[in-house]
């Protein structure tokens, strides 16, 4: 039982998180931090959180567990503000769907006061946004990967790990760089070339759209998200997309080239390895 | 009414052909014709076909109506021999998935013997394939786009475009290169796209694939279709899709550069303006 768990950002994360740490009774008392009193209210008036306040301090007194929920590229300016007032033993950790950046603050900051920090990235969400889009089960089934470092106690990465097992996800450990890589390449990656795939119809004749069918709209949907979100996730995690960008260039280059010049059974064969490939994935991690 | 109605290929889609022109009694008699007596059997067991013979002759004996439902690879070395064994006022179609080739064939041939030819790509599909699949709601709702040429008697297109519409399907017209065009750009790019992103994945580290979630599977669903039919189609299409190729890889080194040196606005609006055209497709073709 956690005596408090603050939450500093209560949009669709931090809204699905108290809802579901309320849900699972995992803390005594929740508190949400927020730029704008009112916008915390429904949250209070629905008994997912306790207390409402846009000043950290008072968010943070008595916090044994603290996860910060805000927009990715908002996290590096709380997490200076987070440091200073986070009360001793307070283990601090966020839901940025990038890493290495987060972490490497985190570890300058440990210099000047240790605040146990572990970076997590729950691999859950929706086209939809904040606080009304909340729900207790978001992360029932989800992937949470969680970055700890050497500079962390293996008491807090575990404080961490349990936390998101409580709100029922699986969790998996990674290097912070190896995690930006590896969501460059699933997730990043795929995001901008379906944006690419609408930008390069609407380029040939927006009309053509007329005629597409499933493949097309499966193929797009993700391009359906919220560019504002986009736009931070891929500004933050601009190295690893540019090297994910080159290895897709060079992959398409090869199948190009295969399926233009190649024999049919050389074509099917790689067809099939990719289609091989891609079935042996495992579940959805959502 | 049609006398007789004879397909000529008996899979997925000459087989759900067979059982809506059934269902909805659109024919006096039904003939299949394909290379194996055993596996036009079953079609002949539950209803779904009167006539099952090998012998392309005997199949077109007195149909007014033929679709052409075998690969789209075979297609171009059937049509020679239904061009000779069709009756008189016999109307011929078939469901490629890229027609100016074959419509090209039919005009050649049209200068040895006037046989009514119009092409049509039934946009209804399944990721499964063969007779066992087949389905009598398979055009219901469906695009099909169908390419008359000024060869051909509007009598003889409409004959065509009524066909598919009793079989619930909603018909468009279009040049066969337009078609064509349009096809690469909306249904073989992306599939070649979403091949190319699992094996630049692959080729990242295949690990990564473990932390894959739902936008991944979205993104590169169609990759799981079958190897046989899409190098047809890559290779069958291979000009018009160098030419989305091209476009695409304008896009993604467009949106690269703006996400790499743009300022936020300027990155929000293009995806918002991708987003846009994406919500604003008509329903789904299927």
């Amino acid at each position: 039982m956690i005596r408090r768990l603050t939450l500093v950002g209560l949009g669709l994360l931090g809204g699905s998180i108290a809802r579901a740490a309320r849900a699972e009774g995992l803390a005594a008392e929740i508190a949400a931090v927020g730029r704008d009193a009112a916008r915390l209210e429904p949250a209070r008036a629905d008994g997912a959180i306790d207390v409402a306040t846009t000043d950290l301090a008072e968010g943070l007194r008595g916090a044994e567990l603290c996860v910060l929920c805000t927009p990715v590229a908002t996290l590096r300016a709380v997490l200076p503000e987070v440091w200073r007032a986070a009360p001793g033993g307070c283990v601090v950790t966020d839901v940025g769907s990038t890493k290495a950046a987060i972490v490497a603050l985190a570890q300058r900051l440990h210099d000047t006061r240790p605040v146990p920090f572990v970076g997590s990235h729950p691999m859950a969400g929706s086209e939809q946004s904040g606080y009304a889009a909340a729900r207790p089960d978001l992360f029932r089934g989800a992937l949470v990967i969680v970055t700890p470092t050497d500079r962390v106690e293996p008491a807090h990465a575990k404080r961490v790990v349990e936390f998101w097992e409580a709100l029922g996800a699986r969790v998996t450990e990674m290097d912070p760089e190896h995690h930006d890589r590896a969501v460059a390449a699933v997730s990043h990656l795929p995001h901008l070339v379906a944006d690419a795939l609408v930008a390069a119809v609407l380029g040939m004749d927006p009309g053509f759209l007329d005629v597409a069918g499933a493949g097309f709209r499966d193929t797009t949907r993700i391009a359906a998200a919220s560019p504002r979100v986009w736009r931070e996730i891929f500004q933050e995690n601009g190295e690893a997309l540019a090297g994910a960008l080159a290895a897709f260039r060079r992959a398409l280059g090869d199948l190009e080239r295969l399926v233009a010049t190649g024999a049919a059974d050389a074509v099917e064969a790689e067809l099939d390895r990719i289609r091989l490939a891609r079935a042996g994935m495992g579940r959805p991690a959502r």
